[in-house]
């Protein structure tokens, strides 16, 4: 349980981290930045962020600790709403600041790729486990779901709009997180194996 | 219509571009590295690709003229065609060699995102409307199904598998992609707007 004290220099940190992004752009962060327009020592920082890459994805798309997921009691409602959350945390300025630039670093690191795959990756298939199992549990989807299939069914044509399907005329939008996650619900629904 | 000498120097293009890759991987491979192994001119590159993302994405992942698009008498068997297609064209040892650079290029250089988005992602989303618009005339997906939708369903969980959430206990294999093309086909069979 992290204590106040440290709650209070992770907001510092993420809003320096934030507020430089605006100025300078993902070039212009740096972990030695941050950490002085925070006012805390660069070890500070590092001890709860291995990199300015994942200290920006916590900063602006969403935190390595997600908390429960939605639970609205059936498993289109839960999707849907991890679906608007997608969709929130893809779209918010600070998020299409941030994702050129992270797109680049993960590309050219596998092993920054690694690390942001198990933390982040993991947080949201660790919440798409939790739906899929009481899914599962209610008889909604068969005992063997996969979880990593719910993940990709849902998130992959989100991100894949966000990042690469979208233009100036196929923007990502609340719309498509609900048709994509009605999609999900049904494919996981009457899925085979 | 391409004549025969052009065909043939297209072809050895693609086989520079794809053997320097191997040998010198994405940051080696220049335009005018690929010209003077081919034995032509740097115009004669120029001519039919803008840059070197889009020499390499058409010369390891798909040409930019997709040819048409499976027909194999319902959506359900054009999808799962097309997503055997995308999964094969993510897979190829060329390809997994090009994707970070292609990726790195991308994110740095709005310009060359939408080169390629016209380019390529243009000629997927020509295939899916053919096969989407063949699939309403049978009355198996309502008139005003999106083609862009379809798409994102489809090529979206394979992408981002192949991208981001695959690990090596996790890889984008055509087993996934069976099952991503019958959730697509569900999902946009009972769509409703």
């Amino acid at each position: 349980v992290p204590r106040p004290r440290d709650a209070a220099a992770a907001r510092s940190i993420r809003a320096a981290a934030v507020a430089i992004l605006r100025e300078a752009g993902y070039p212009g962060v740096t972990i030695e930045g941050v950490a002085a327009r925070a006012g805390v020592a660069k070890t500070t920082v590092y001890r709860r962020w291995r990199s300015k890459a994942e200290l920006l994805f916590d900063s602006t798309i969403h935190p390595a600790e997600l908390g429960p997921p939605p639970d609205t009691g059936d498993l289109h409602g839960d999707l849907a709403a991890v679906a608007a959350m997608i969709v929130a945390d893809l779209t918010r300025s600070e998020a299409r600041l941030a994702l050129p630039g992270l797109l680049a670093d993960v590309a050219m690191d596998p092993d920054l790729h690694a690390a942001l795959r198990e933390r982040f990756i993991g947080a949201e298939r660790a919440q798409l486990a939790t739906i899929v199992a009481r899914a599962a549990g209610r008889g909604e989807v068969p005992a063997d779901t996969d979880p990593d299939l719910a993940l990709d069914l849902l998130l992959g044509p989100l991100l894949t709009r966000a990042l690469f399907t979208g233009g100036p005329e196929t923007p990502l939008t609340p719309e498509l997180g609900a048709r994509v996650a009605a999609g999900a619900a049904r494919a996981l629904a009457v899925q085979s194996n």
